[in-house]
This record gives structure tokens, sequence and C-alpha cells, in this order.
């Protein structure tokens, strides 16, 4: 199974075909923190001009992000994230995690609180059914309707 | 702020730093699934061998995993997650399922389900003090104990 021959059937697989390098990551966080233009994001992430062009201009094609115009001349825009683009907040958020965990050893920089109360959140997997979180032990993956019947093998671990 | 001086105040991008390539993401994701020797990987991912061993080399010295010998003559390895790779999965499952959402006309194709009653988990972010699920529009980031207080900017946005 190459790489190509298996796309259809991971998700995980799509969705870094479409924002899995790190750049991209980098400017997705940016976004996320309201570093919109593209001259501040650039100055933010010491990258090439070129490269972040090619960058933005493949999340604009991805629908991830959109170009809100804040200057006719010369024109300039900002890229705001779309709905598809905050959807990416989970991911984000358990990747800023795991490097808190194990790569903050003062303390994490930044805390993602609720507004209401400022308390600390935690990402965690929850069964509708029974109520609960579930412990990473506790999952299971099991094929979906989107399912290629024809892929080589069960997985005997989920992600 | 360049990528190396923000380094130290961002946990984003420290697990870029470890984890942040597609082939790392990649081969983890195998490794959860249950794909663990070499030869394995190699054939699953189509990828040449010597970025493979450099991949792998390079998790097992940020101890995301470790090797576990399972033949002698010749010595051959599997490759294990280790504590550190299994907390990896929160961001696993957060790739996967914007991959479902967005990439998967045909339906999700893995579920991933809670082993005690096969309902497809969810995931969220929790607040312990209201004990609830908080939606992301409700979620403030704030500076930790080991925020750079000459961080040029606070965050209008979380991630």
């Amino acid at each position: 199974m190459s790489i190509d021959e298996s796309a259809p059937d991971c998700s995980i697989q799509r969705t870094l075909d479409a924002i899995g390098d790190r750049w991209t990551l980098l400017i997705l966080r940016d976004l996320f923190r309201g570093v919109r233009r593209f001259s501040r994001i650039q100055a933010d992430l010491g990258i090439a001009r070129n490269l972040l062009t090619a960058r933005l201009n493949s999340l604009a094609d991805e629908g991830v992000v959109r170009r809100v115009p804040y200057q006719q001349r010369p024109p300039r825009h900002e890229y705001h994230l779309t709905d598809k683009g905050r959807a990416l907040s989970p991911a984000l958020m358990a990747l800023m995690r795991w490097g808190d965990q194990y790569y903050s050893d003062a303390g994490a920089p930044i805390e993602l609180v609720h507004d209401v109360c400022h308390t600390r959140l935690e990402l965690q997997s929850w069964c509708t059914t029974c109520d609960t979180a579930v412990d990473p032990t506790h999952i299971r993956s099991a094929p979906g309707r989107g399912h290629d019947f024809e892929s080589p093998e069960d997985h005997e671990h989920p992600i």
C-alpha cells in the first residue's frame, strides 16, 4: 500500500495532505492567535515570502482560510479562518498540550481556559452513551461508513 | 520573532519540532495501528529506507518510541510507542476527525468507539469546574506558568 493508494481510506492522511506540513501548521497557529496579515505572519515565523504565499494560497484553495481586504491601494488582505479552518482547533490544541506535557519544564506557556470561569480546559474523548470521559486504553477502532473493505488489515490499536 | 526565538514560548512549535513532519505523523499513525516492524511500515507508507531509518531514530531519540527485539539473527526490532508516544493519541484523533469531517464524503473510514458500548467517541474540551463540554468560541488563552512575559503580543484568539 503506497501513500497514494492508501489515501482514500485514511482521514489522517487526507488531513496531512491538506495541512500537514510544519509551516502550514505554524501559519494556522498564528491565524488562531489573531496574526492575520501577510507581513505580520512573515515577521512572526521568519518564513520566506514565496513559501508563505504558496502556503496561504494552498490554505485558501482548501477552503481553510479566506482573504478579507483591509486596504485598497495597494490591495492588501487579511487571512481569516473559515469554519473549516476553525474546526482544526482541537487538533492544534492537542498538539499544544502534548508540547506542554513533554517540553515545558517551566509549565505551559499558554493555558486554554473556559471564558466563564477561567478553569484550565481538558481535551478528552467522551462517550455520550455512558456519559463519561474515555481513557485511550478504552478506545477501539471500527470500520466506518466510508471504509474500504479491501483495506489490507484491520487495526490492532486505535489512534 | 523568528522560529528559533519563539520556540521556548510555544508548545505547538516544540511539538512540531519533535514530530511535525508528514512522514513522522504517518509513521506514528502506523504504530498506533499495530504496524511496528521496519519492513511493514516501509511497505505500508512507500517511504525510502533511509528516510524511515532517520525518522524512527529521531522518534527513539525523543523518547516517543522504543526498540523491542523480536529476532536475534539477524537482529530485528519492533518499534513500540512509549507513554509519551501514546500521549499523542488525542492529536492524531483530532487530525483524523477533521479529515473525516471535510474529506470523507462517503463517511468516516474508521470510527473510534468506546470498547464498552461501541458508541462513536467525541473529542471535546471539558471544563471540570462547570462540568460541561466547552465550545471553541468559549475558549480563551491565558499566560501559563511557563509564559515568557516579554513575548511580543497577547493572543486575541485561542487555539
